[in-house]
């Protein structure tokens, strides 16, 4: 793996996981009132659709970081209809 | 552009514009308890690292995109800080 694939490796990491402590946040604090419901929604879309273009494109780094940013978003949307 | 650059293209739009409501829900509830430091953190490194991505290979899209959303994550960061 040369430098250029490591960075495009660990910037799909953090941007995945980056969701992991929101979902934490939003299950403790059993609260979403400051999460934008747009920004989940279209979010959503955004990485399914990415997970496509991966699909597309052969990409299985972008088809598994995209599906698992997709899980967490989904997780965030059942915490905010449930404790909206 | 072909289908797959187009729907590329979408899906960066998407998760671009994705934070524009969450920034404005922030600067109108004026509260941001619910929002995650630790999200906005790795997912701010995360499109810096995009961005840098995207530059040494050559793409603007994946620059710009990037760092329009990074300049969204700076000021929701900011509204974090201010209103905590």
């Amino acid at each position: 793996m040369d430098t250029i694939e490591l960075v495009g490796f660990v910037a799909g990491a953090l941007t995945t996981i980056a969701f992991i402590p929101q979902v934490f946040r939003a299950w403790k604090l059993k609260e979403t009132r400051d999460l934008s419901l747009a920004m989940l929604v279209l979010f959503g879309f955004g990485v399914l659709l990415w997970a496509c273009y991966g699909f597309w494109t052969g990409s299985i780094p972008v088809i598994a970081a995209n599906l698992i940013t997709f899980v967490l978003i989904l997780l965030l949307f059942g915490l905010k209809i449930r404790y909206k």
